[in-house]
C-alpha cells in the first residue's frame, strides 16, 4: 500500500478523506492521541485502541534521550515497542529542544543542547532527525523546523521561515522513502500571510506526502489562528492531507475541520484527563469540585466509553480526591474518546453535507453545560 | 444461592474448594486482590477480571473515612461503584485504624480514632463495623477483632484474644444475614496454641460462615507462621472456609496453602507493581535494574498476560526510568496475573492429587532464575 490521501467529500472548506498507510487506514478528520515517550501516558496500547484512536504520536526529542532511538530500533522499532502497530507520526525534536532542553544554541547546521534528563550534549540537524525518525519507524516523518516565536517581527519570522525552508530541502534529501511510509513539510511565517504564502510555495516544490501548519496557537489567540488557518489552507495541495500541529481544544478542532484541516494533535485530552479536568458533550467539568461528590450521574450521558457507561460522577470524584490512579486512567480514556468520538462525528457530518448543523448542535450541547 | 463451601478435593492438608455467594463462585484456594479505597491500585476493573480475579477485598477504614460507607450505599454499594459484580470481602476496620489512625484509643466499646486525612472523630465498635460493611453491601462480612500484636506475652495475647471472642459475639449479633452472603470469625491468640485453641472452640460456637485466622504474617516469622498454621487449621470446621490475613509473597501462598488454607489477601503484588518489582515463574525481578535497557525478552515466558504477551521487559524498564504510569499499570496486572496463577496452578494439582510436586515445581524455577 503506497502512501496516499483520498478525498471522500468537502462540504465549504471542511474535508472528509481516507489516509493510507503501511500500518493502516486513517480517516480524516483524525485526532492523533500524543505518546511522548512510548506511552500515551496512563493508557495500555489496548485502551488507545479503545477510544477510536487509529493514529498516534511520539515524541523525537523524548526518545531520543530515552530510551534513545537506537535502542527503539534494536527493540523492533516504536510500533512493535509501544504494542502499537497502527500509524505513528513522530515529530523532528525541533519543538521540545526549543521549549525543553537547556542551553540551546541554534545555527545553520541544526540546534545544539543538553538533556534536560542529565545535561548530555546532542547535536540535532535535519538529518540526524530524519535518522531518529527512520530508526523508530516512523509512519509519518516530520522535517525538522524552527518553531517562530509569538510575537515575532516580520523580519524575524521571514528569517525563521526560511531557516526552516533550508532545513525541510535537507529534510526531504535525508528521508529515505519506503512504501507506505510518507514525510510532511511544515510551513512556517507567523502571521504574515506573504511569508504563509513563500513558505506554503517552497514546500509545495519539494513534493511531500502531506502538509503541516506550524507555528500556530503560540499565543497568537484562536481568532488570529483560524485567519490564518483560512490562508495556509488555500495554499495547500487539496490531494494530500493538512495536519495542524499542537492543537487544540475541542472547538479549535471544529474551527480547523471547518477551515480545511485533516490531522490534529494535542497533550491536552491526555493532560486534562490526569488532572480531572474531562471534555464532555455539555462542556468542560472539573471532577475535583465538590458538586460532583454525591453526583450519581454519568460523566457523560452521550458517551460510550468505559468511564461513562461503567462509573458515576461521584465514583470519579472519589478517585481523584484519593488520589488513586484510576482517576487519571478513566478521565484520559473518556477524553481521548470523547475527541476521536467529535472527530468521528465531524466526518460523518462532512461526508452528509451538514458540517455547519454538526458544529452548531455541538456547541450548543457545550453551552447548555452540565446537568448538575 | 446460599452462602456456601464446597470441598472438592484435599491433598495431604491441602484443600480445593468452590465458594458458593450471592455473587458469584470461587474456585479455591484463591487470592483476593486489594481494593483499598474502592479500586485496585492502577487497574481498572477490567484489567482485574482479566487476571483472573474472581474476589476483591475492600477495606471498611478507608472508605468509611472516604467516600464514607453511607455515600458507598447511596450509590449503589460497593460492587456497583466500582464495576465489580463479583463477590467483595471487605475487612472490619480494626487492623488498618491500629496502623493509619491517629489518637488510637481501644476500650471494651470498640476504638476511638480520628482520621489520618482530616483528624475528623470516629467510634469503631463491633456493630458500626458491621453496619458500614452492610452498606457496603460486603459479600463477606469480617468480624471487628483486635489484631494482637507481635511480640506478645501469654498475658497479652489472652487478654487481646478473649476481647477479639467478645467482639466476634457482638458483631455476629449484629450481622444481617441475607441469602449469598457470609461473615468470617477471626481465630486469635498470638504464637501461643493454648490461646489458638479457645479462640478457635469460642468462634465455632458462633458457626461463622468461614473463619479467618489473624494475628500471624506480623513479624513472626515464615517459620513460626506456619508452625501456627498447622496448629489452627486443625481447629476449623472442615466444611468451612479458611482465609490467612494480609499474607503474603508466593512462597508464604504455596505453604499456607499446604496447610490447608482457601484464601487469602495481600497489596504485595500491587505494591510491588508500582515500585518495579515484579513476581515470575523464575523469581522476583527489578524491573529498574540496567541489566534490562536491553532486554528484549518478555518479563516472563510462561505468563499469558497483556503484559507478558505485548512487551519487552527493556520496554518496562524504560517506562519505569521515565516514570510512566503505564509501568506501575502493567506490573501490577502481570503480578496479579501471577499470584491468580499460581492459585489456579495450586487448584489443579490439589485436584490432580500433585501438590507437593507442583510447590516443588514452582519453587524450582524460582530458584532458576531470569535467563538474563
Amino acid at each position: 500500500m503506497s502512501f496516499s490521501f483520498e478525498l471522500a467529500a468537502t462540504d465549504g472548506a471542511a474535508r472528509a478523506g481516507m489516509l493510507h498507510t503501511a500500518h493502516g487506514d486513517v480517516p480524516t478528520p483524525t485526532f492523533m492521541a500524543v505518546g511522548t515517550a512510548g506511552t500515551v501516558k496512563a493508557m495500555t496500547a489496548d485502551a488507545v485502541r479503545a477510544t477510536g484512536a487509529k493514529i498516534v504520536l511520539g515524541n523525537t526529542y523524548h526518545l531520543m534521550l530515552r530510551p534513545t532511538a537506537e535502542r527503539v530500533a534494536r527493540l523492533g522499532g516504536l510500533h512493535k515497542m509501544m504494542d502499537w502497530p497502527g500509524p505513528i507520526l513522530t515529530d523532528s525534536g525541533g519543538f521540545q529542544v526549543m521549549s525543553l532542553a537547556k542551553l540551546r544554541k541554534l545555527d545553520e547546521t541544526g540546534v545544539t543542547f543538553r538533556s534536560h534528563l542529565d545535561g548530555s550534549a546532542h547535536h540535532l540537524t535535519p538529518e540526524r532527525s530524519m535518522e531518529i525518525q527512520y530508526l523508530l519507524d516512523a509512519t509519518i516523518t516530520m522535517v525538522l523546523d524552527e518553531c517562530t516565536k509569538f510575537p515575532a517581527t516580520h523580519d524575524e519570522a521571514g528569517a525563521s521561515m526560511r531557516l526552516s525552508t533550508r532545513w525541510a530541502k535537507r529534510s526531504r534529501d535525508a528521508f529515505v522513502e519506503r512504501e507506505g511510509y510518507g514525510q510532511f513539510g511544515i510551513v512556517q511565517g507567523g502571521v504574515y500571510e506573504d511569508l504563509r504564502r513563500e513558505s506554503a510555495a517552497a514546500l509545495r516544490e519539494l513534493n511531500f506526502e502531506g502538509y503541516a501548519i506550524g507555528g500556530l496557537a503560540v499565543g497568537e489567540g484562536q481568532e488570529m489562528m483560524f485567519g490564518m488557518l483560512d490562508i495556509t489552507t488555500k495554499l495547500l495541495p487539496v490531494q494530500k492531507p493538512r495536519y495542524l500541529m499542537g492543537v487544540g481544544t475541542p472547538d479549535d478542532l471544529l474551527g480547523a475541520v471547518a477551515r480545511g484541516v485533516d490531522m490534529f494533535d494535542c497533550v491536552m485530552p491526555t493532560r486534562a484527563g490526569r488532572t480531572a479536568r474531562a471534555f464532555t458533550s455539555r462542556g468542560i467539568f472539573n471532577l475535583r469540585n465538590a458538586r460532583f461528590i454525591d453526583d450519581g450521574a454519568p460523566l457523560d450521558e452521550a458517551c460510550t466509553c468505559l468511564c461513562c457507561t461503567r462509573h458515576t460522577r461521584a465514583y470519579l470524584h472519589h478517585l481523584f480526591r484519593a488520589e488513586e490512579m484510576l482517576g487519571p486512567m478513566l478521565l484520559t480514556l473518556h477524553n481521548l474518546t470523547y475527541y476521536q468520538s467529535l472527530m468521528q462525528g465531524a466526518r460523518a457530518a462532512i461526508l452528509a453535507g451538514e458540517y455547519d448543523a454538526y458544529c452548531a448542535r455541538v456547541r450548543a450541547g457545550w453551552a447548555e453545560g452540565g446537568s448538575t
